[in-house]
C-alpha cells in the first residue's frame, strides 16, 4: 500500500514481551514521550491502534516493531480488555487528549503476549516511546492506563500455559546451566523448588538433553550446560 | 440506567453455547429475520454490538439473554475475531444495511463461549432472532459474517481445555451413562475410543462415581448411571 493507513481509533493491540536473562523474567516496557506528559513520565506496555486494513494479528506486530525494533516475533492474542473506565485515569487522559482528535473515544484493547531470548534482540525506541527497557516482572511499576492488569493476566496465562504444555522454555538461551533453568521455572510457577527433585524430574521427563561442555567465564566451578530436548515438545508450540 | 444505552458500533461479541443431548455435541444458533434479508435466511451465532457503559463480560450476557431467552449462564471469552473483511460477504452486507447506520465499518467481534446442560434451559427467540436453535456441531449449515470461523475456533479450544482439564464435562445431565460420556469424549476429541479402556479409565481416574441406580423408561437393558466426581475437578472450572 503506497496510501497512508487509516487508523481505527476504537481498537488497539498491545504487547507483552517476556525475556528471561538467567535469573530474572523481564516484561518489555516503554516510556511515553516527556513532552506529551508535561514532565511526567508514564511507563506502558507497547501498544497502539490498529489500522483499518490490517489484522489484529498484523496490527500487534507492526506495533511493536514500530515503538520497540522488535521484528518478527510471534504473538499469541490470549484477550481482549474492553472494561469501559480503562481510559480514564486523569494522567492517560492527559496524553491522550495530546495525542488524540477524540481523547474519550472508548478503545477496546487487544493483548499479546510473546516469548523472546534477549540474546537474540536489540530492542530500541522509536515513535511515541521515549525509551524501552526491560523491566523485573516481579518489580513492575505504576503502568498507564490498564497495562497492570494485563500484566497480570499475561503472568496467569503464562504460568497456566506453562505447567500444561511447557509454554515459555523458548526463553531460555541455546545453552543453559541447570540452576538457569529452575530459576525460569521458580518464576513462573511462583514457589521454590528443591534443586535435587527438580534436577533429577527435567532429566528424567527428557526436557532437557545434556551437552558435551561447561560454563566459561565464569568465577565458580563451571556448571554443565544443557539444550532442550526439541523432541520432548508436547504442545508443538516450540519452535 | 434509566437513560437509553448508546451502542458501540465499533465492537460486538459473539457467543458460541454448547449443548449436548447424550448423543450429539450441539451449539446455538439463531436464523436473522426474514424480512431483512428479503427472502433469504441467515443463520448465525447470537450476537450483537457492546453497549457504550457496559464491559465485554456484560455485553455477552446481555446479548444472549435478548436474542436467546438464554440467561445466568457463565461465558469465557475465547479470542477476538477482527479480519478487516469479516463483514463483507454480499448476504451480510444487506442484512448489515438494513440494520445499521454506516454497515461499512469495521466490527471487531469478542468471542465467548459456554456450556449449559440442556434440561436446564428453555431457549426462545426475540430480539431479531426470528429462531433459535440447536445445531449438531457436525453438521453446521453456512452461518453469516466469520462465524463459521469462530465456531471452529471454538470446538479447537473445547477440544484443548477438554483434554487438559475436562473443561466440558459440565454439558452432562446430573446423572448418565458410561455410553452417555463415552459419546461426549468421542465428540469432543473427535476420535472412536474403546469401550472396555475407556470405562475402566474413568472408573480408576474417579472422573465419576456410580450411583445406586439404574436408567428409566429406555426399551434396552437399563445401564448404571453416574455421576461427575466433584472432587476431581483438575481445573477448578466447573461449578
Amino acid at each position: 500500500m503506497s496510501t497512508k493507513p487509516t487508523v481505527n481509533p476504537h481498537v488497539s493491540c498491545d504487547c507483552v514481551v517476556f525475556g528471561f536473562d538467567n535469573e530474572k523474567l523481564n516484561v518489555l516496557l516503554i516510556e511515553q514521550s516527556y513532552e506529551r506528559l508535561g514532565d511526567k513520565v508514564q511507563n506502558a506496555l507497547p501498544g497502539d491502534h490498529v489500522w483499518e486494513e490490517e489484522s489484529l494479528d498484523e496490527a500487534a506486530g507492526r506495533v511493536l516493531k514500530e515503538l520497540t525494533n522488535l521484528d518478527g516475533i510471534f504473538l499469541k492474542q490470549f484477550k481482549t480488555f474492553g472494561d469501559p473506565d480503562r481510559l480514564r485515569n486523569p494522567k492517560d487522559l492527559a496524553w491522550l487528549e495530546s495525542y488524540r482528535k477524540k481523547p474519550a473515544t472508548r478503545v477496546v484493547t487487544v493483548a499479546y503476549y510473546a516469548f523472546v531470548r534477549m540474546d537474540d534482540f536489540e530492542p530500541a525506541a522509536s515513535s511515541f516511546a521515549e525509551k524501552v527497557f526491560w523491566q523485573d516482572v516481579q518489580d513492575i511499576p505504576q503502568l498507564g492506563f490498564d497495562h497492570n492488569e494485563i500484566m497480570e493476566e499475561a503472568i496467569e496465562v503464562l504460568r497456566r500455559d506453562f505447567e500444561v504444555y511447557q509454554v515459555g522454555l523458548e526463553l531460555l538461551p541455546e545453552k543453559f546451566t541447570l540452576s538457569q533453568l529452575q530459576n525460569l521455572y521458580e518464576i513462573i510457577l511462583n514457589r521454590k523448588l528443591d534443586k535435587r527433585n527438580f534436577r533429577k524430574k527435567v532429566i528424567k521427563e527428557r526436557v532437557v538433553t545434556p551437552l558435551d561442555e561447561k560454563q566459561k567465564g565464569v568465577l565458580h566451578k563451571p556448571a554443565q550446560l544443557f539444550e532442550l530436548n526439541a523432541a520432548n515438545d508436547p504442545s508443538g508450540l516450540r519452535s
